[in-house]
Order: structure tokens, then sequence, then C-alpha cells
């Protein structure tokens, strides 16, 4: 049993997101070629569409977190290449479908594949990537590994159905809110870095642990986006502000503003987000009314708790080179917003 | 090795496919109650859509398929029970979401999903079931069968976007087109009847002999298929006719028509298929020239040859009930045409 010592990150934003890359790097690499490599196939517009997804410059923010957890578990093998790669086959897949359903004309600064390819493409080109994550994970051969990326699955689609549901409607209450956020994003961070543990083979109480930091990592890190969402910070990272209230997500940021309103202010929220008829001043009007009363601050501070949590879940591994990276990491989720 | 003896079939159409189903009738019903089980999640609106494509009267063909196989090789567990519960899964997710990529407005007679409930929930509830197959499917803990289904997945995906570049070109190859159908119809047949094999853990030459009467019954259903979408046939059973003509699919049918046509005639494919520019009497001029041409006759006359196909497979089995049941599925599949 490690002694737990206090998690202390000094790096913030971006240098912590490098620090970690530079550390798995070769890794990283290996997974990267893999992700090209498999994604092909005899039909080209499968490749062509996932490449567009898959070379967008994603941070491989998922993938990232099982190399470095498979590593923080002393794990020397090389099975968390592939495994990394599936989870970014998953996200992709997911990202494809969310595309189509949710209608987004901007994904991570480019034309959403869905918005250049039709809506077609996108839903059977994610079909291919899932199916494709269930192949790899096959001939890695490892039934725990199975389970655990098959049951992110599912709990990433009932998270994705329960929004649905919740859309246009101000009664959703924060509980509700929190299953969707912890389905929708946290279950594959949780699932991402679990693998790490398992394929090193280590005692439970670790294989929980990594759990711990990869769910709680994923809502603070769900959060900070549901924030940025209104914010002007979000401009700077390439993707288009307000995308959340056209389409009437209702986001903690959203709930708090609502419970914390005036009558009048409850009307605006349920004429714009339930009857969704918005004009020309209502995003601005919506930011105010976040702004009077402390939405923003208070979602990122809650982003901030579940932050905590993943730090204090890191205190199960000796200090070192990856649990300092992946302590960073928790800053660069949150401090996004600040 | 079983003596090789002439497969007869007396029964044809629905009495084949009654018969099968009373053949395996105690097996169905567990395999029923199990999907409506598997089906559920706390997400209500999952349950209430999948039930509603579950419930809409599918003749439950590919998991029929999976329980005689299984029956046919001696199999005497229950594992085939849950699994043939997963390929009715993998297929109610591509109907889900084949529904949305090719906006149909009739499935099995009755109202899409989508139609009913928007493309959103569509994908979505699609791909909660993809998921629940393989959860289901890891704790039947075989790593054989879940290659099988996903690779059937892949390629499922790749024939689905095969179909969709070749749609709108009148230039499609034959070749392009058996591609195609073997990608989105009889890969998943192949997967059913081969799990049979496998869960009764016959040698090689029987797996394959159930892989290639299922790969050749699908290829020989959907053959079926393409000339119905132009048959008055089609709307005895409930669906639409026209709907592959509206979409600018490219079937057999049109593929012969179009080979054999006049200059005047293959204008008219290029204008109602490529420009997609179709007026009122244009199915009906479709469905003449395509008379003149025999090429729905043809098209029935393909998907006889694999129906033989299917048959000839079936001799490296031993006749007894299982083997008739299976050998009276191919007139069903063919029959419907006639």
């Amino acid at each position: 049993m490690p002694v737990a010592s206090p998690i202390i990150s000094t790096a913030s934003g971006e240098d912590a997101l490098n620090a970690l890359t530079e550390l798995v790097r070769p890794d990283l690499e290996a997974c990267n070629r893999l992700i090209v490599d498999r994604m092909q196939s005899p039909v080209a517009l499968i490749p062509q569409l996932a490449a567009h997804i898959v070379a967008a410059g994603g941070k491989r923010l998922r993938p990232l977190l099982t190399l470095a957890a498979a590593r923080l578990c002393g794990y020397r093998g090389d099975r968390h290449v592939a495994l990394a790669a599936c989870v970014e086959f998953i996200h992709t897949a997911t990202l494809l479908h969310d595309d189509v359903v949710d209608e987004s004309a901007l994904r991570r600064g480019q034309a959403s594949a869905n918005a250049l390819f039709g809506n077609k493409p996108s839903v059977l080109v994610g079909d291919f990537l899932f199916a494709r994550a269930f192949q790899v994970m096959v001939e890695d051969g490892d039934l725990a590994v199975l389970a655990i990326l098959s049951n992110a699955a599912a709990t990433i689609a009932e998270g994705e159905v329960l929004q649905l549901v919740t859309q246009n409607d101000t009664a959703t209450t924060e509980e509700q809110y929190l299953q969707v956020i912890e389905g929708k994003t946290a279950a594959l961070f949780a699932a991402a870095t679990r693998i790490g543990a398992v394929v090193a083979r280590r005692p439970a109480a670790e294989v929980e642990a990594l759990d711990a930091y990869g769910r709680n990592l994923g809502t603070a890190f769900q959060l900070t986006d549901d924030a940025l969402d209104y914010s002007a910070r979000q401009e700077q990272l390439g993707k288009t502000v307000g995308d959340d209230f056209r389409e009437g997500k209702i986001t903690l940021p959203v709930l708090l503003a609502f419970a914390r309103g005036s009558e009048a202010e409850r009307g605006f929220w349920r004429r714009t987000l339930e009857a969704r008829e918005q004009g020309e001043a209502d995003l601005a009007e919506a930011q105010a009314l976040m702004q009077r009363h402390g939405a923003l601050r208070d979602t990122v501070g809650r982003a901030q708790h579940y932050g905590d949590a993943a730090l204090a879940a890191l205190a199960t591994f000796p200090d070192g080179p990856e649990r300092r990276a992946l302590a960073g990491i928790v800053a660069f989720c949150i401090a996004r917003a600040r």
C-alpha cells in the first residue's frame, strides 16, 4: 500500500496537457498510427470521413488517459496502445452521432462531419468505428476490457437519450442533469482510466481508484464545457458560443440561473428554452442573467469540487511523473473556463 | 461425416416460416423474453422506442436462424437463446439507423420509429441496442462469438456506406451491388447461422457450411426484397412500393433494366435516379421498363441461384426436422416475390 502524499500540480491548462502528451509520446504515436491503420476500409468514404474528425486536431485526451493510467500502474506491455485506440474510436463514433442529433455546425473549430458529408454517412461511419473498436478489443482478447467498454457504450447511449428527454424542460432536476453528464461524458473517461489498471492486473482498490479519478475528471470536464458554452472564453477555443442555448439543452448554468431567477426571468428561460422562441438579443440576455446570479462561477466551482475528488483518488498511487501528469489534467480540464 | 442426401422442401412461403417457428418455439419464447428483459433501461424512452420496433410484428427471422442452426448441430444448452437475442438487437439497431438515413416513412407496415419519435432518439436507441448486444455477448463469455458479431457489425456498416456511395449512380456495377447486399444483409445472416455451429463446438467444415447457408440465404433474401420494391406483391406485405426508386437506390432490377434498355430508357433512369427528377407517372414507367426487360423475373432468378447454394450448403448435415425447416426458409425468402 503506497503512502498517500499530497497531490500537487503546478502546471495549469495547456502546459498540463503538453506535459502528459510528452510523458507518453512514444505510446501516443503508436496509438495514432494504429488509429489511422485500423480506420481503413475498402469503402473509401469511411477513412475519408473518419480522417476528417480524427485529423481535426483532437487532443486525444481519452486515449492519453488510458496510456498514462497504464504506465501509472507500472504496466510494461503494449496492449494499452490498442485499447487507447478503441477508446478514441468509441469517442469518435459518439461525436459523429452527436453531430447528427445535435445539428451542430461546428466541431473542434471545423465544419462538422455531418455538415460536410451529410447525416447519413456520419451515422454509418460512426457505426463502423464502433464495430471496429470491438474488433480490436476482441483481438486483444480480454473479456474484462470488453465488459468495461461495452458497459460504457451502453451508459453513454443512456446518457444521450436522457439528455434528449430533459431537453427543453426547465423542470429538469440537478440530479437528472448529473445523470446525463455522468452518462454522456464521465462513463468513457472512467472506462479509459480503469482499463489502465486492468491491463496492468492491479488489485481492485487501484482499479476503483482509477475509475473514480476518470469519472470525477469527466464530470468536471463536462461541467466546465457547459459553462464555456455561455462564456466568451469559448470563442478563443474555436467553438461557437450558445450552441446549448439554441438547442434548448438544460445544463447546470441554466438550472442555477432559473432557480435563482425572478418569475419574469423564469418566463424568459421558458420562452427561449422550452418554447424555443429566440430572438437576436436573447443569448446576450441569457449570459447577463447567468452573470447576475453567479451561475457560471458556481458551475465552475462545482467542476472544481469534482476535480478535487479526482485528485483525491490519485492518492492511492505513489508520487511520480505519471501521477503528477494526471493531476495536471484536472487543472487542464477546469482551467479552460478561467 | 453424414451422408449427403438431397434437400427437399415441400413447404413454401409462410408455411415454411411457421414450421421453423414451431420447431424452436420454446427457444424462441425464451429469446423473446430475454429481448424484452434486456432492452430495459432506467431511461424510459429507450424501452418505449425499442418496443415500437421489436413489438412491430417482426418475424424474428435472424434469431430463428441462430436457434435452429444450434439445434441442427445437436446443441443442448441454452447459450444460443441469449446469442439469438444479440443478433436481433444488432438487426434492430441497423433498422433504426437505416430508418434515419433512408427517411423511410414505413417499416413493417407501421410508422417507422424515426417518423414517430424523431431521428435523434432513433440513432441513440440504436446505439444503446448495439452496446447492449455486446454486453450480453460479454456475459456469454465466448471470444469466438464476439469476433463473429463484431466482424459482422463492421461489414454491415461498410455495406451501408457503400450503398450510399453507389446511390444515384447508374454506373454502379453488379459486382458493387453484390458487395452492398453481402454487407448490409448477408453478413448478419451468415453470423446468425455460424454462431449455431460455434456454440455447439462443431468442426470447421460445419461452421463454414452454416456460414455459407446463411450468407447465400441472406443474399437471396435481399435480391428478393429488391425485386419486391417494384412489385405489386409488396403492397400485400404492408410495405410501400417504390421506396428504393424514390431514394435513387441502385438495385439489381435497375441495373438489369438499365443495361438492357435503349438510350432513351437510360435517359429515363438517369433523370429519375441520378438527377432525382421524378414525376407522378415515373414509378409506373420504371415498373413497365422492368417488365419489358424481364428485370424482376431475372432478379428473382438470381435469388433462386443463391437459394440453391444455401440448400447445397445444408447437405453437410444429416436429414431431420431442423434441416428440413432451414431448407424451407430458402423457399420462404424467395416465395415472397412470386
